[in-house]
């Protein structure tokens, strides 16, 4: 999916609601456990509930690899499910030798057939760019994560007084452009997406933290939307366990309604 | 596996080679495409004329993921037929918030029983310390890397001075012991080694690009080297495409055999 098209879908939807698929079958309904493959159906059913109301959803890896192959099987048949309108990230936070990196590019751009992957950029360009060579596809590079541990390195600052979440923004943006790279950011503190919106104008942010961890939509919005939205807004826990019975699904969409109505007006309000 | 066994495993077979099971369809031998697992059948051919000689065996997890659902069975198959004696690294990277990483830490440590994981340190304390909390077990963090995009932030100095890579070492080695935590260190250089050495005189280090990445031995252990070894050195494309016919097993085995005699020569030097 290019950005005209992702663009077309936020526009259509008045949406820019990402929905992350973390299904655990610890948290997952009761009655779902005794199916063939429940993690699937849970997720058939939240996807079923809520397509017409976000524009991505975003399988975390970790959740499918925890299962085995049968877990990698469950996230394959995930993928088919999902329209093809709606944009699909591969929350992996991979990042390797450009060797490797390709190796990932084909696991999760040809063979699952995501729009995008999340990466990290420790590594540096040659752990990057190998993702950037598949046509039509995304790398959404950590910038400014928003765990505790975010304090640790991201923010230290160099010589320059520059932290190093500006600094790979700096540097990264020029690997790619703005159709193929988007970033993570974790912010939702005013000054913090201030100095990424100069820096990355016009790039796709990849706001976590919508709900169970914390951050307001307004505040996310005011500083870090631009023009075209440039902002998708992740939620997971908050959705996908909202209930947790028979109408489980309903609970989400529910939920999903709510940030989706809030994001409408909020698009509105900025003339999108 | 913990640290007195790794240390005696390294005694006993006079060496501290790791190899790196990176198997790749394009390139394993053209005789065994035929059979239903190839790439299982690939590794477990390495590994029996190898396992005298090495004391780890580190599979690439991008290149089983690749393969789908059918990779991650070939991998645990894998890990399965690897002798309980040698140690085993999931080449993985990964690093996710502490929900993730516990998710992560249970694939590879209890699903598949990987004594090791390599990680990113790039989100910080609490991406790391939930894969602490499994008993034996270790990370290897990523701290100064083999590849060209090392400089791009690894090597950025902060306002004292002070290169990315030692800050996180400085940082992270308190959140485990060398019991628990070991570097991944690309560097040959010495200047980089004799800086890591002194901020972590204890760790080990788990040194890739012996061979094809280029590097070599003696300058690794002339200045990575501590009293008990403390060195991790790895070897991929070098020993496991040593030949492509029939014999590539044999090839294998007398690339590793050199390697380990070095090793068994500079293991006398040093006393161990």
């Amino acid at each position: 999916m290019n950005r005209k098209e992702l663009l077309f879908e936020i526009k259509k939807k008045k949406s820019f609601l990402c929905i992350g698929l973390d299904p655990d079958l610890d948290k997952i309904p009761s009655h779902l456990l005794q199916l063939d493959d429940p993690i699937f159906e849970f997720n058939k059913q939240i996807i079923e509930a809520t397509k017409d109301l976000c524009i991505a959803y975003k399988p975390n890896i970790a959740f499918y690899e925890t299962l085995g192959s049968k877990g990698w099987d469950t996230l394959q048949k995930t993928l088919e499910y999902i329209p093809k309108n709606i944009f699909t990230i591969a929350d992996a936070k991979r990042g390797d030798i450009g060797n490797t990196s390709r190796m990932y590019g084909r696991a999760f751009f040809k063979n699952l057939n995501f729009n995008a992957i999340t990466v990290s950029p420790y590594m540096g360009k040659d752990s990057i760019t190998p993702f950037l060579d598949f046509k039509n596809k995304w790398v959404i590079i950590l910038a400014l994560t928003s765990n505790n541990g975010s304090v640790d390195f991201q923010k230290i600052l160099n010589d320059n007084d520059k932290p190093l979440f500006s600094q790979v923004l700096e540097k990264s943006r020029n690997w790619g452009t703005d159709n193929n790279i988007m970033y993570v950011v974790g912010a939702t503190r005013a000054e913090h997406l201030l100095e990424i919106r100069k820096i990355i104008p016009n790039h796709f942010l990849l706001i976590p933290g919508v709900g169970k961890q914390g951050g307001k939509l307004k505040d996310v919005t005011k500083y870090g939307m631009n023009a075209e939205c440039g902002l998708i807004v992740n939620s997971s826990r908050g959705i996908i366990y909202a209930g947790n019975g028979i109408d489980f699904a309903q609970k989400a969409k529910e939920e999903a309604k709510k940030l989706q109505q809030e994001m409408a007006c909020i698009l509105y309000d900025f003339g999108i």
